[in-house]
Formats: C-alpha cells, structure tokens, sequence
C-alpha cells in the first residue's frame, strides 16, 4: 500500500516571487529520504500515509515560521497492494503511448 | 492562527456513484466539531493544523477500509491572526460584490 | 450532460488580502447566468464545457488585467446523462448521512 | 506572458486502473507542441492560455467520448513579462536548493 502525493505550497504574502520559500519545502521533501520527483507546479512523493503527512507538515511549520499567510494544495493517490508506484505510473504511461 | 481545508475524497474502485463513500468522509467531518461547510465538489473545516489533519486522517482511514484506490485533493489556507475565518471570507467576499 | 467546475483564483502579487479580486471573479461567475454557489475556498458553478470555460477564460482575463501573477485552481466533475447535478449532489449526500 | 498548467484527468467509471485513459490524454498533450512535462500525478505544459485551455478541452473531449464520468484537477501559474517559465522554474528551485 503507498500514498503518492504532489503538494504545491507558497506564502500569498511575500509577493510575486516565491521561489526561495518553494526551495525549503522541496528541501524538507528531500531530506525525508522518500521517494520524490520535482516538478514545475508541485513535488511528488511516494511512502506510507503516516510518513508522508508527517512531510506535509514540517514543510507546512517551516513556512509559516516565515509567512503570515500560506496555501497549499495537496493531491494523493493511495492505492492497496503495490509499492514504489511512482516510477511504475510513468514507465506504464509512457509505455502505453508508445516510444519517444 | 487557522487552517481552512477544502477536502474532497472519493474511490476511483467503486465505479461512477461514489455518493456513499462521500456521505461518509463528511459524516466524520461532522462528527469532528470543527465549523464546516458542504459543498458540491467538496467539504471545508477550519481549525488548528493538527486538529484539520487529524480529520483528513480519519476520513482516508475509513475510505481505505472499503476501498483499493483513493483519489484525494486538499487545499489549505492557513493565515496568522484570525480565527473564525470561513464565515468571514464569505462574508467579506459578499459585502464587497454589493447586495445581492 | 453537466461539467460542474470548482475555480479558486487570487493573485500572488498583490499581498496577504486577496478578497476583492476573488469578490471580482465571483462577481463575474455571478453574471454570467450559470448555477452557482459560492464557498470559502472556491465557487461553484455548472453548465456545459464550453460554458463553464468561457466563465474560467472571463475571470482569469479580468485578473490578468490587473496582476503580474495569478494561480487558479480548478476543479470539474463531468458526467454525462443528468442535469441540475450540483443541488443533486448535496441532497443526495445528505440524505445518505441521515437527517442534520 | 505565459501560463504554466498541470492536469490531471481521468475517469470514475473504468474501475482501479486507469493508465490507458492517462495515456491518451498524455499523448494529446504531446501532440500539441507545447512545451511539457510528465509527472506521477499530472502532466504540466506552457503556452499562450488560449492554447493552453484548448489543449484541455481536447483532452477532456476524447475522455467524454469513451467515459460516462470524468474528473479533472487543472492548476494554473499565470505570469507576465517571462516566457520559457516551466524549466525556469525548477532550475531557480535547484539553484536555490544547493547541488543534488
């Protein structure tokens, strides 16, 4: 059983730019030792619920020590009996398409 | 401090009707005794962050009983200094589009 | 056939209070005709796609007009064979939780 | 100005497994021209949003053509004044990060 989330996380009250805050929480992300995937409108990561609601929140505390207003989106597919299931959706999905 | 979390979570497994897997997911919401408000393509709850995550827990927990696939979004919106703020945001939003 | 869309749209540049750009969006949503229901994380609103889209299209246009940068998130639910759906869903969800 | 977009896009119908249908959608994308990019949870490309938005009407045509039920989670990142943003951003993300 596996939880793959993307999360998209950025402060509404440090202006246009929000680059260095989305750099700390893909950091956190890292640090984890999940699975994971950098993305250009969110990170994906891949591990048991607990563990990756337990990242959910430390990128969620890291923000708002620094920011008084924060926004998230969180999606999650969780899905029984299969493990390391982020890398198998791309290789399946790319299969199906046939090659490059 | 609040968070105002829009869930919305239903079975990809279970085929086109979902309306009882959602039925339960907002049962325990109710059953939280945070504020919350239902609505066609979701539920929003505010509270404080654990309180809020503790609920998306509990619904995923109950959804993942009966189910082989969970598809998940969640969106927060966590601000500093105001509580009590899903009834302020419509309200504010109302008052500033003129009476209807 | 019915697409019913959830739009959650603000600015990044304009600061820590968005609502009278959100009132904006809404405003337009409102005037276009379509069913509609206003939350505190998004508005609702249903009709066919290109319906639905033209609405997304107005509100996003009338955003750029005035921000550097905007996010949007939307959400559809599209099923063919009813109509009138997003008072259905909620009936239909609270009928199966029992009586408030 | 350029919008960057992530879709998700699948049916409720078609049971668990819903590769073939992410596929086809994945493959439309790639057709279009537009600069993309294939992810676990979604496929984000850039472009003009009236390009951008008929690539999604597409995607969600050739899934009503075989589905009776269809969601779809669309994220948008609209800015002015920069074009070419997607890889930008995960470069700015990673230089900001530190070396991998």
């Amino acid at each position: 059983m596996s939880a793959i989330a993307e999360l998209s996380i950025f402060p509404l009250d440090k202006g246009e730019s929000v680059s260095s805050y989305v750099a700390e929480a893909v950091s956190i992300i890292r640090s984890s030792g999940l699975e994971h995937e950098i993305g250009p409108m969110g990170t994906c990561f891949e591990g048991e619920w607990d563990d990756v609601m337990a990242v959910v929140k430390e990128c969620m505390d890291a923000m708002n020590n620094e920011c008084n207003r924060v926004y998230m989106v969180l999606k999650v597919d969780y899905r029984k009996g299969l493990d390391n299931r982020m890398k198998g959706k791309l290789e399946s999905i790319k299969k199906l398409m046939g090659s490059d």
